[in-house]
């Protein structure tokens, strides 16, 4: 197996961040000029390793031994990648470290014994253009509904089978077959290395998180009705405040993801209270809440708790609460087995490591989700920074993560039978 | 002195309403065509009681015994009314109360011994259409500069000068006399009688409250910068969530106000956090507070106590605060000497009543500013509801208001020496 160098590792994340649209940070939406062109550089960056570049019709890529051939005849892979597009002035790393590993790891795995290693480029994970939900995974496994084609949209309305067309005119997606859909490769196992996008293996000096579990999350709007009275002339014993209340709220919610503990997360994102007046206590106040768990019951038990401290705060100050649920994810536990050899690796290598559930969903969760064998690695986020411009991550640990990667690898697909 | 009748209340407070802009509730705008239609109305009505109705160059209009002339040779006068504009879809009572007292009071005044009475009916208190802070009673003080006739401009750039020449040309203004602006009238003594705007009266029980103070406000806008993150997977205990320090703000704010007693009010009326995504912990949040009270060093003791509590969650939670200060109005005591007289009436006719400070700004602040002896007296608000279609108070205390007001006129105009 050929050893990956560093500069194999840094240099091509400093070809890929060039790849962007105007403005701070990294942006690439699924399908516009510099996704295409991001698209084009690693086919052509793989072409030039002796590896085949497959797109499929939603513009996934596959980098491949040319001998192992895509179809229905394929054999089962060990997919391994992450996704090409980010968010509006985003990081360098977010996804694109885990193209790079997937590009590189399957390099280094061409004519190994065991499963086939494919690295996998999809093509739509952040909901960024088109809020399809994990587009470029359930594509890889088969899972869209030809109508989606038609009734997903970008924010002006572009089809997602319009914006297909315009990914072929330039060359980064195959023609579309007839429905349904059927993958050009079968994963065995899947991979997925990514930036932790937290700030935990930072504070715990770690290089390695070996991620068992990805949280689900629901969200709610709540709509709180009070009274929108003079703020000169109602004295505060007669007041019913809509913005107080969601003040106690925000605060109760943080309070009860506490008492849950890690890694319980409870988020009041956005508030707009109304009439928005310096002179008027708020009459209503609209509030997003977030809980996330990495366990159904205790996501569950999470959100009864926020929503029942909600409820006695609004009964308590008399005001209306209405909330309203929105679509969610449930929490999905990745391959334990997969686990414990990547934790026996680790120690193996003399990493620094811990086991960790992901706060954020992924590709991954869309496999796992599928019922296939998946694993991730976390390395550290400087300052936990992500979708940011500012994200980092320091270049060893960048290099350590994919060489774990290879060697994660090598000793499954070596131990997996075809 | 000719007695007042329910009717001559109600049926002209009906009538009032009748001039309004488009939509739900009253709204006239000064100048305006709703405006000036109420202006022509009221001054028509004087007129068909034998009283002259004399407009100043600012749109004001004095209601007054024909025999009393304005001008710099006037005598001092003992003034009434209130104002004639409006908030966008507020209610039938705010300022038209008074300036229908006004109409009725100094009719029912005229040729009695003592101090002239004349009717006010001031052109601009609300700051609905112009920001240039009590317009009408600065005028009718002489307390306006000209320069500021063009760097007064409304939403539209229209300047006050070019409103004045479209009242002028409707009727409701008089020419514009050489600077600098001198009152028509001097007033020994004002007085005005309003809505509460507020809940007590109701709450209490009583018919009428004796207005000693007007509570002076403070305004900041404050910036709170935390670190906006993955809400995912960023753990609670290493969150600086802006909105969750806001949270805290929003309700110290509310406390150090309750803690103060009444008449202490502290309103935070506005939030915007940002990113205001479900899933990013808020890095930055916007918030508007008021602080009011009656006594400049109660009111300067409450915003001591509630920026140093949101230097002190901001320091906690270490996140930044930055506070910015806006204009202001410092508190403002009306005559006591007037509002014993008034308590000493109001016994007498058995009129169930308190004193109160006002929380909200009127006319009457500018009067007591310059120098005028003055005095408030409100009568209750249904629900405490104003500024909104839904202001309304019982016809009993409507009509109860005026004549209490119209024997206080009678007692202090007799009593004052010319």
């Amino acid at each position: 197996m050929p050893a990956i160098a560093a500069h194999d590792v840094t240099d091509r994340l400093a070809e890929l961040a060039r790849f962007t649209g105007r403005g701070a940070g990294v942006t690439r939406l699924v399908y516009d000029e510099a996704w295409c062109a991001a698209h084009r550089w690693l086919a052509s960056e793989a072409r030039a390793m002796g590896l085949a570049a497959t797109a499929d019709w939603a513009g996934n890529l596959y980098l491949h031994d040319p001998a192992v051939k895509p179809g229905h005849a394929a054999p089962p892979v060990l997919m391994v990648g992450s996704h090409l597009d980010s968010v509006k002035h985003g990081g360098r790393l977010d996804g694109a470290y885990g193209t790079i590993a997937g590009l590189l790891v399957a390099h280094a795995s061409r004519g190994m014994a065991g499963l086939p290693v494919v690295g996998f480029v999809s093509s739509e994970e952040e909901g960024s253009r088109f809020h399809g939900g994990m587009m470029g995974a359930r594509s890889m496994l088969g899972m869209v509904d030809e109508r989606e084609l038609d009734t997903v949209a970008d924010r002006e309305g572009i089809t997602w089978r319009d914006a297909l067309e315009d990914a072929r005119a330039r060359g980064c997606a195959a023609a579309l077959p007839r429905a349904p859909f059927a993958p050009l490769f079968r994963p065995a196992i899947e991979l997925e290395l990514h930036i932790e996008q937290g700030p935990v293996l930072e504070a715990e000096g770690l290089a390695l998180a070996i991620v068992d579990r990805i949280a689900g999350y629901r969200h709610w709007t709540a709509w709180i009705e009070g009274e929108a009275r003079h703020a000169g002339t109602t004295p505060m014993r007669l007041r019913h405040d809509a913005l107080a209340a969601a003040g106690e709220m925000i605060l109760a919610a943080e309070h009860a993801a506490g008492e849950a503990g890690e890694p319980a997360v409870a988020t009041v994102g956005f508030a707009r209270p109304s009439p928005g007046l310096f002179n008027v206590v708020p009459g209503t106040c609209e509030l997003w809440l977030e809980c996330r768990h990495v366990r159904g019951d205790d996501l569950e038990a999470l959100a009864d708790a926020v929503t029942r401290r909600w409820r006695e705060v609004a009964q308590r100050r008399g005001v209306r609460l209405g909330l309203e649920e929105g679509p969610g994810q449930p929490p999905t536990a990745l391959s334990a087995a997969l686990a414990d050899a990547a934790t026996d690796l680790a120690r193996e290598m003399r990493l620094a490591h811990r086991r960790m559930a992901s706060g954020a969903g992924h590709d991954t969760t869309v496999f796992a989700q599928a019922g296939v064998p998946t694993l991730m690695a976390f390395v550290p986020s400087r300052a936990g920074v992500s979708h940011s411009p500012d994200e980092a991550t320091d270049d060893d640990h960048l290099v350590t993560g994919v060489q774990f990667l290879a060697a994660l690898t090598r000793r499954l697909a070596e131990h997996t039978p075809r």
